[in-house]
């Protein structure tokens, strides 16, 4: 059996991340990676499915043994990808959807080279900016820290293999995109090292 | 519009290039860049069609005008693939197939970076050899030189940028994955060059 890919996937609010997400995870061979936080729990989070909620004691003991793929730290809390379920999850031939954004990003490729980085984008700055405020349930300055940051991170955009467009109302498109995208990555030489070995021993 | 892509689509005999190409012309979106030759039509073939013939002092002028995005000489003849046609093709939005082999497929990788290099196999060499002689219309002779051509090609196998198998039966998802090849390679960052810049313009 393949082992899974794994897959990063950042974009800004408004991008349709969790729509994307659902179409992939919908199709059954993809798993949604759930990351380790020392933040308290919101409201209606759920331990195990938002994240996995844990002591700053623990986060900085499983960084220290190596269990962390990748963390940040912000506004004092921090955030990880817990590596063994990662690994698990690859193992078992699914694909693995980490929802990250830039920086740890760029972690996750400088220690795993062959995960795809995926930028999804609405398709235009303008129309990421109507759906924020069409949302109607965040604040003016909630909004406008939301596109501030969009213009930070899109600095780095170089740092990503691939960018998808996310047309309104195209979500299932996108995610279609994204699965031609790993069926491509399947097909490269560099994931098929020994092409001529393997064609004459068969 | 999108300019077209270029695509090397590489394969040894058996591979089933022809259904597969056929496939793809199919859908509309591809042009078949037909080779100039010096060598003479066989009986049933066509010129334009199958090559187009024409002499050695027009080609080696050809050559020497820029006009041939690559060339090989072969058995005394030359065989090239007409530089002005590719380029109309592409600007049309057009993807554009060269069917040639893998010296051919380097020299065009030499020149155009941007083409996208595809090695079409059969799923094992055993199948290769069973389907040419199921054909049963080549000598004994013709099949064993196609097999020892075979492994001399796939010793550069690594020169392509995809590996893409074709199993009996199966031209039409040989087709498919090869689409999806395209998808992805118009989703790359390195093809979306200054995707922030358009972003934050619109």
């Amino acid at each position: 059996m393949n082992k899974g890919l794994m897959i990063v996937i950042s974009g800004p609010a408004g991008s349709g991340k969790g729509t994307v997400n659902a179409h992939l995870l919908a199709t059954g061979d993809f798993v949604y990676s759930v990351s380790a936080t020392t933040r308290a729990p919101r409201e209606g989070e759920i331990d195990g499915v938002n994240y996995h909620y844990i002591t700053k004691e623990e986060f900085l003991s499983r960084i220290e043994s190596g269990d962390m793929l990748e963390y940040t730290e912000y506004c004092g809390n921090f955030y990880g990808t817990p590596k063994k379920e990662a690994e698990e999850v690859l193992a078992s031939g699914k694909n693995l959807i980490l929802e990250i954004e830039v920086e740890g990003a760029r972690n996750v490729k400088a220690r795993y080279p062959e995960a795809i980085l995926i930028l999804l984008l609405p398709p235009t700055f303008a129309v990421q900016e109507a759906r924020l405020r069409g949302r109607a349930t965040e604040t003016e300055e909630k909004i406008l820290e939301r596109l501030a940051r969009t213009k930070e991170e899109l600095a780095f955009a170089d740092a990503y293999d691939y960018v998808v467009y996310n047309h309104d109302g195209c979500d299932r498109e996108a995610a279609q995109e994204i699965q031609a995208i790993l069926q491509a990555e399947r097909a490269t030489l560099r994931r098929n090292a020994g092409v001529a070995e393997r064609y004459f021993a068969n």
